[in-house]
């Protein structure tokens, strides 16, 4: 919702030049709520309020932007002050913006950039998407353990405003190599010995992340230890950054969509649902929807197989769709309970025959409840029982497989090394919809043939219509 | 994974009953590190390795423990020193414990409690579960405004161990009201200037959370703004909390599984999948296993409707599998992007009519694709070119019934303030269901009554045998 209480004020504000109140409230709010106030604004009248702010509060607002707004600013405003406000953003956040601009328009600013930012954003941009070092930014305290607590406190007073976090001052060697972490927590507790030496205070038992470490594994362990930050080395354990608790909650929150979409057979999308191109956005739910086709095509020639029988027992067509959806509902609450349950560490591989047995207790239990309404269905439906009987021992089949399915896919697919997420459920909807359709038939074979002798009725119409057709 | 590297050398401590050892073990690593090395000792074990930590690090290795651990010792070890234990813990955290224990156990531990930590614990868990005030933690730096900045240093410098956060000050009036905020960084940089008071350094616009605030608004407040914590107040802005960045986590973790569960219709667990008895996870499953189940039967009593028409075609049952799994697997696409885009406010309601436009381009696009796969299975199928027309023009019409119920029922269960994700996932599959079979039957009766003159063919198994059956 675009917030528009302000709009007429700052409209006012630009129509008059004022100075002094576009200043005022630049600075009178949290960057991030004067930023709201400012979505109603183009980003021509945008860029001329934030004309009236420091540098620095030019930047946080700026940052608060949605990305739409932050690339048409950056592409039609002046390049000379465009590069002075690159220059502010924190480097992990400029790096995302670069990528998103016109390549010419990048080209243009990258000259003006200074040499130490523009240098950082080419190294930055090297790392591919989803690794640590693609979400790390390089601002970040770091200092040498002969320091006392404090000239560090002191060193953090000049340095505070540049740095993305203060809360962890981290100890590095001469190469860079990490060392240790003090906090600021820690820092602040023995202020009361100002002469202590870093080295002495410092945590040597620090959680880090490789460079190329997948992000969400990086997420998952700065969760774990309940960080602020996470340093991020590379391989000779040289610190190259840090990745703060920010990018941490738009990491996690990035991967549950992602696994959300692939639960739903959608490859996941690089950008938000609005900002991809319908073409796109179709091109990746076709792949799996055209997997999933093929599945479900398998079902219309294990139909065909049955064709003789369809044709003597015409009742049978009615529950098709029943049995198929049952199914393929069960084994899809099994998958996503058992991926949700894998990503968030609750079920480990190890646990598999217990989730087995647990999964064949709920479906029996959810399968006989089915298969009870569906009895009655089908009484009501044929008024007959044994199509009645065919259902519900169908149905009771049906689901448990579901649950089957459902469970040891994910896990199958985990132990292969697989994205259970991404490979499970096509796989197991397709599976139970063939599944379904044999079982249905090979019951209603068995219960008929023990009720009619085994011999279909050479006259298929009256057969069916002794069952069903009135 | 249970971690075992330590497991004989813990062993052996213990048979020894070597303290040095022990109490060496208890400190040398990051306490989360430790408690995951203790993993594999038994409740006992592990109680008295602990014995050899001080109250305090007992206490955040105990943190780190699994809830089964916690729970196990808190019920089976000494009544005294558990509380003990307790008494240190977090508020929080205190709260989410007792909870779960034995009601008899924690009336024995709570009359051991420091009055103070009693008071705080009977009070929080009066809060309902999924509100602000059953989250937040009650140990927060509260300060008055004519504190100098060298007097915040000293005051935070003594409380730094038992704070949760020392990263923002509070500043408050004489009765606890809310007045602004310092952060630890500017407390930092203006160190130089020691005698300054936190009312001229404090930002008075501070973004608070109410302490009946669904916990997953609060969520997305702390994420908007990109905070280390957030303050919670009640009616009048008295403090009376906070919720810390690593709580925000769990939260956000917590509703991303909920989600995920009720998009594949399970209502969501309250504890995790393993520890929810497979009664309790069969009846979660079950509501809307039978909600789904009823939709289903409605396909067996149109299907019935159409059952003299399906005696003519055989053809017919062949691709109703086909026909009601492309519906569904669309249409639970659609219903998935459109939930999880509205969960990261990328889609807001008024984006309706554009959803809808994009959604009916994808499902054109989807639905040819599809149908030119269809027909040429239906070709090799039915060798017959009237019912590969039928099961096309179906496919383009069921696949674009898909992205339009699926996306359209969750923008319209949110706008009458539902939840999307609860509600649209079943009634998408079933509405599907049931249309796709209307709409396959009606297509084929068409386009039969124009090649065929509109007459089913009085002997239905020599008409289908023309179509099909050889």
């Amino acid at each position: 919702m675009v917030n528009t209480l302000y709009l007429p004020e700052l409209r006012e504000m630009l129509a008059e030049n004022n100075a002094d109140e576009m200043r005022e409230f630049c600075t009178a709010l949290h960057p991030a709520r004067t930023a709201e106030f400012m979505e109603g604004l183009t980003a021509d009248e945008a860029w001329r309020v934030l004309q009236h702010a420091d540098a620095e509060t030019r930047e946080e607002i700026f940052g608060y932007f949605d990305e739409d707004k932050q690339l048409e600013i950056l592409e039609s405003q002046d390049r000379q002050e465009i590069a002075g406000l690159v220059a502010e953003m924190p480097p992990d956040d400029r790096v995302d913006l670069l990528q998103e601009a016109d390549d010419t328009i990048v080209e243009e600013i990258l000259p003006l950039l200074p040499t130490d930012e523009r240098r950082d954003y080419l190294r930055l941009r090297e790392y591919p998407e989803g690794v640590a070092g693609a979400v790390m930014t390089t601002e970040v305290a770091k200092l040498g353990d002969g320091l006392t607590v404090k000239q560090a406190l002191e060193e953090l007073g000049r340095q505070a405003e540049e740095l993305e976090t203060i809360y962890y001052l981290y100890v590095v060697d001469e190469t860079d190599h990490l060392r240790g972490v003090v906090s600021a927590r820690q820092l602040v507790s023995a202020m009361t010995h100002p002469e202590t030496r870093l080295g002495e205070l410092m945590e040597t038992d620090v959680a880090a992340a490789n460079v190329l470490d997948d992000q969400e594994e990086v997420a998952q362990k700065v969760a774990r230890f309940d960080l602020l930050a996470i340093p991020v080395v590379d391989d000779e354990h040289r610190m190259l950054g840090i990745i703060t608790h920010d990018d941490v909650i738009d990491v996690m929150r990035e991967e549950a969509t992602e696994d959300a979409h692939r639960i739903a057979a959608v490859n996941p999308l690089e950008e938000s649902y609005m900002k991809t191109p319908v073409f796109t956005l179709s091109w990746k739910r076709g792949v799996w929807l055209t997997i999933l086709f093929v599945f479900a095509l398998l079902t219309a020639f294990a139909l065909q197989h049955f064709e003789t029988d369809i044709q003597s027992y015409t009742w049978l067509v009615l529950f098709i769709p029943l049995v198929i959806s049952s199914g393929g509902n069960t084994g899809n609450q099994s998958a996503t309970l058992i991926i949700t349950a894998m990503a968030t560490k609750d079920i480990e591989l190890r646990d598999w025959l217990l989730v087995v047995r647990r999964e064949l207790a709920t479906g029996l239990l959810l399968g006989g409840f089915l298969a009870l309404i569906g009895f009655v269905a089908a009484i009501i439906l044929t008024q007959e029982v044994v199509p009645s009987v065919v259902v519900a021992v169908t149905l009771v089949l049906v689901v448990i497989c579901g649950t089957l399915f459902g469970s040891v896919l994910p896990l199958m697919f985990k132990r292969l090394g697989l994205d259970p997420a991404l490979m499970s459920s096509p796989f197991v909807a397709g599976i139970i919809d063939i599944l379904g359709i044999v079982i249905y038939m090979r019951v209603a074979l068995l219960l008929m043939s023990m009720t009619d002798g085994g011999v279909p009725d050479p006259n298929p119409v009256e057969t069916s219509s002794l069952f069903f057709f009135r």
